[in-house]
């Protein structure tokens, strides 16, 4: 075995790289941009020409790594292809086909939101254990499952897609997704802030909430804190979302723990009370003891789990 | 590896058994009575003795097989342990162990929900499929679920309870588990009976279901092909409320197909097609072209799972 394995975590705007030591120490961490013109045909070369510029520097030999992991902000199927990532300009693309090509290395590919979860359960909240949820409550909802510390990518790479629950029959406004009702158009940033609106416009008791220009989900939780009944009833709902969603969860795939990352999950217990609270009322009585602990790794999970993801291969 | 395995599929009243080729070919099954007294102390020997028999019987040579699988009706651990079988008297029994001591050979034990999944992928509805959920439609909700081959157990060997999915806040009853509001309370062939006598209370429209002195599934679903508009009101309820859980599935373990079973899915048609409806209208974009199929191995999905787990762990 190598000593050393990359992670190259490719979003729209940048690509956030890592090298790493195989037991899991971050040597170094760096970004370059990503150019998504001419369909994102560049991402890779950029890649590729970034980690060798690296190794050349640091002087590491091709037979000190154990290759570089990817993730990808789309569905990556079971076998490393990338169905599609429009934020990439990607089409249909053998990543990892390419990516062997241009270093002669090791190449794992996955979504961003399993390789983040993979992560967490490396070096973050789920270290520890190996049968690991995450949930990335944030613009939207993320998921990511690890089974017996392997991404459950799924047939399409939809394998937690938790924001896509059905969890409301009655909604008018659409998911982005397409569908009407789905977990993240109420659990995530956007989600809470858009049932606040309706609440308030639909309801007449007073809160702090209708004295704001602008209402964001950090201000939801920070009044909820000092007690606004209405700001406190939006916390406990978006708990009672999660929370259920937890219960589902654990009904398919059994986990030891679920951790909870994202921008929201920022807002600390008054959100993480209420998500035990109710997944404790809804859960199975096998699973009531699944564990919930905050993502500690922050931005920086990816890059981590794409090491790990290479490494796994690598086992 | 060797020409033969066996399955036992282990019930609260009678120990199914069958002697598999390992190209699935069912050679041989058999019952013996599931001797509950002195809490289920006798069942494993009962077992090991009568597959000792037919070896001895029809001259296989233990070096001749690949061992014994075990279906138990109750949760097991990843590692094999059998948690608790009420319906056997069963406490924490690590089964395996115990009849590996009585036969020398090599054993795999899983849930019965689980076994019959894994039956179903290797030669039922599911054939040619690595990913497969089975929801077995009876008494209860059963479920079982595998990926690529191979049982999800879970952490504590919840895996596949999907029966127990948190469908409904404002139910009263409680179900058989403790909870109240669980989808085998509405989707079950228990469960729409108590459903249609809601209904029939709370509600003044006709329905031959008044007619009737007992209320079964088969006859709701006889008199929903009737075009009888509360019988197919409540059809079309069930399969909404199987469709609606099957699409909370996909985003969790992505399947390639799903198998229905079970005394209820005989309904057919008018069960399946409104499940398929329902799925279509609430599973992420991404997995609604997972295929539906029935059951075809009926009670012996058991014992095929048993011995295909058994082979499995030979892989």
């Amino acid at each position: 075995m190598g000593k050393y394995a990359f992670g190259a975590d490719i979003g729209g705007t940048t690509v956030k790289l890592g090298l790493f030591q195989t037991d899991g120490t971050l040597v170094a961490k760096w970004e370059i941009p990503t150019r998504t013109e001419e369909n994102g045909g560049w991402i890779l070369e950029d890649v590729a020409r970034s980690i060798q510029e690296r190794m050349k520097t640091d002087k590491i030999a091709p037979r000190e790594t154990e290759g570089i992991g990817i993730g990808v902000p789309g569905p990556v199927g079971e076998d490393g292809i990338v169905y599609k990532c429009v934020n990439l300009g990607w089409d249909v693309t053998d990543a990892a086909a390419r990516m062997r090509e241009l270093t002669g290395m090791k190449i794992s590919v996955g979504n961003d939101a399993n390789v983040a979860a993979l992560g967490e359960m490396w070096q973050g909240g789920g270290r520890g254990y190996r049968n690991v949820v995450m949930l990335t409550l944030g613009t939207g909802v993320g998921g990511g499952i690890i089974l017996d510390g392997h991404i459950l990518s799924g047939t399409h790479g939809a394998g937690g897609e938790i924001g896509h629950f059905p969890v409301c029959e009655e909604e008018s406004e659409a998911c982005g997704c397409g569908n009407k009702g789905c977990l993240e158009q109420y659990a995530s940033a956007n989600g809470i802030v858009r049932v606040a609106r309706r609440w308030l416009a639909g309801r007449e008791d007073a809160s702090r909430l209708r004295d704001l220009e602008t209402i964001t989900a950090k201000a939801i939780f920070d009044l909820a804190r000092e007690k606004d009944p209405l700001a406190e009833e939006l916390a406990d709902y978006m708990g009672r979302m999660v929370g259920r969603a937890c219960a589902y969860i654990s009904c398919v795939c059994d986990p030891q723990v679920f951790v909870i990352g994202g921008g929201v999950s920022r807002a600390g217990d008054i959100l993480t009370d209420s998500i035990q609270k109710h997944y404790a009322k809804a859960a199975f009585h096998a699973c009531r003891d699944a564990a919930f602990k905050l993502a500690l790794l922050g931005n920086d999970a990816g890059i981590y789990g794409c090491a790990r993801m290479v490494l796994n291969g690598a086992e």
